[in-house]
């Protein structure tokens, strides 16, 4: 079951709306672009590589709605449909990523309007197919580094939910287990979203991985005690020196491992890497809504005073000096990262 | 006002319900040591100094309870009380302290039993002054630290809550507010228990002192932002080389504070200091039940998936090699922490 699907007979895009999840499984249908630009802002879709996929349908339903009958004024309309989806989240490149390329094929394409339309939708398929093909590589490769007994700490979702489907990080770990090895999961809740408590928890009982949830300051004291081997996350922007953007807390887990001698990775698709910023101080950080800190009950009971504010940025930056390495499609990036990226990018593999 | 209290015509110890702040302030009464350690245990009362002297009241009732007759029948009382009271919660050390102590006193008493039972009550009411009087010498010490535009960022509750009165770290943020330093606060919400989130930020109401509540994993990117000039959090116990154990995040947001090049320290008074432990791993770390991390809903909605299940340790512990100072009654002790704290008990001004 993918995250995102297209639904040839409606002409609409669906997805599981991740905001319910785990209390509610339910799908959302979208039939044009600005909603899902919503859809992304909203977080009914979240992850780096589902974001990039969920844009380009997004485009394939701004040509479909688009009234243009010569390609220069559909290339006008996908252009401001391309603005729109841009503008909802700033810190995964996927997303810009996935709309220039959708433009670039729209922009090669020979043929009629209505052609057009129909390659879009052949291309947003693509991004969509390449996405899982990229991430069964990925998990390969990254699986590889995860031994039988391991016990890993994971943050925020990077599973099927996270992409089209099986996942970055988390695709890593579903791999090392289906490949039979025993391995454990502390899953860092996530705040203030909570996608690890929510997300990662749920999709971990579908594959039968063993975990508990922890809070996400326990890391440190729970590697001091020496039962933690590994950590994997995601990314949502890598610089060209290797710093990766990712989902808030991410730096902190980085630095926990760093400080007790524990490999830590990065996981990752070569769409995700930046190579236009040379550091990890270029890339935006999203400041989100003070309500998302904000808006929980412990034990039925609202937390905060009445007037409290809060600052919410969503992601941080983590330097390439805290990483073991990074796993890409194109296999593990070991430090230093841009030359040995732009080396791994010759692996023709996928 | 005082968060512990004997009201003297009632015979009974009073606290402040710190379970249900900020949305209700209420008073709960104790006219039992079982009681009072319950009221420990499930932290109606925290914070290391506060569940101190809540201790010493509890012997207080022990003593008053007993219906021994004999100095020697009731030392046998009290002393079984205090095992009850040191087993409510195994990591701040001022609990065994406060015990001890008033062992020590009745021990050293010379005359009948009720006079015995007035001279605990006696002792409980200084260990309590005390405490106010050295939070604010502490607070004295540590605004010194505190520059006019500094951003600070603070763990769990520190403040008057967490002791008899005035507080340990937040007493320090709160004296450089009163010194007419323009300070700001980043308030770590510290999960699970969220006593930042609940009860530093309604302190911080009080006092008008400005501040954001921030997710506890946020402290790493505002520090690589350039947003933060100081880390200040409490203790609950250290070890004789400065280690520190504390509320559970305390070391990843230390960790952070060093690797940006912050000062962190450390604010608590020398009765939690462990000279019998010669580093943190000796500290016993207390975990508790996984429901205080699942329990928790987002938007009204339960978050975790319903056979999910979590670790919960209290506490971690931060090396002494990530504070630039350790703030006490005796003065602000530089590294290293063994030889200066020796020297600063020499301080005789408390």
């Amino acid at each position: 079951m993918r995250t995102i699907t297209w639904i040839a007979d409606k002409q609409v895009m669906q997805m599981i709306d991740q905001r319910i999840l785990p209390q509610e499984f339910k799908f959302v249908q979208y039939d044009n672009h600005t909603a899902v630009a919503e859809s992304i802002r909203t977080m009914v879709v979240r992850g780096a590589p589902a974001i990039g996929a969920a844009a380009a349908y997004g485009m394939v339903l701004a040509g479909l709605n688009s009234k243009a009958s010569s390609k220069e004024a559909l290339m006008s309309d996908l252009k401001a449909a391309g603005e729109v989806l841009n503008q909802s989240r700033p810190t995964a490149v996927n997303l810009a990523w996935a709309v220039r390329r959708m433009l670039a094929a729209a922009e090669a394409f020979n043929g009629d309007v209505d052609g057009l339309r129909a390659h879009l939708l052949d291309e947003a398929n693509t991004i969509a197919d390449e996405d899982v093909a990229v991430n069964k590589k990925m998990a390969e490769y990254g699986a590889t580094l995860i031994e039988d007994g391991d016990t890993i700490v994971h943050h925020c979702n990077t599973g099927a939910l996270a992409t089209v489907d099986w996942g970055t990080a988390l695709g890593v770990i579903r791999m090392a287990h289906e490949q039979g090895k025993k391995i454990h999961v502390f899953v860092d809740e996530t705040r203030p979203r909570l996608q690890g408590a929510r997300l990662t928890a749920w999709e971990l009982e579908q594959y039968g991985v063993p975990y508990d949830i922890i809070t996400d300051g326990s890391s440190g004291l729970l590697m001091r005690k020496g039962l933690v081997q590994k950590v994997f996350f995601g990314a949502d922007r890598v610089a060209a020196n290797g710093d990766v953007a990712n989902k808030i807390g991410s730096y902190m887990l980085a630095l926990a491992a760093y400080d007790n001698g524990i490999p830590a990775y990065s996981v990752f698709p070569i769409s995700t890497v930046d190579l236009e910023l040379e550091r990890g101080e270029l890339i935006p950080i999203e400041e989100r809504d003070g309500g998302e800190v904000l808006g929980l009950s412990l034990f039925g009971r609202k937390v905060t005073p009445e007037n409290a504010t809060a600052r919410n940025f969503a992601f941080d930056v983590t330097p390439n000096r805290l990483f073991s390495g990074w796993v890409t499609e194109k296999g593990v990036i070991y430090p230093p990262f841009n030359a040995n990226f732009l080396a791994a990018l010759k692996n023709k593999d996928v």
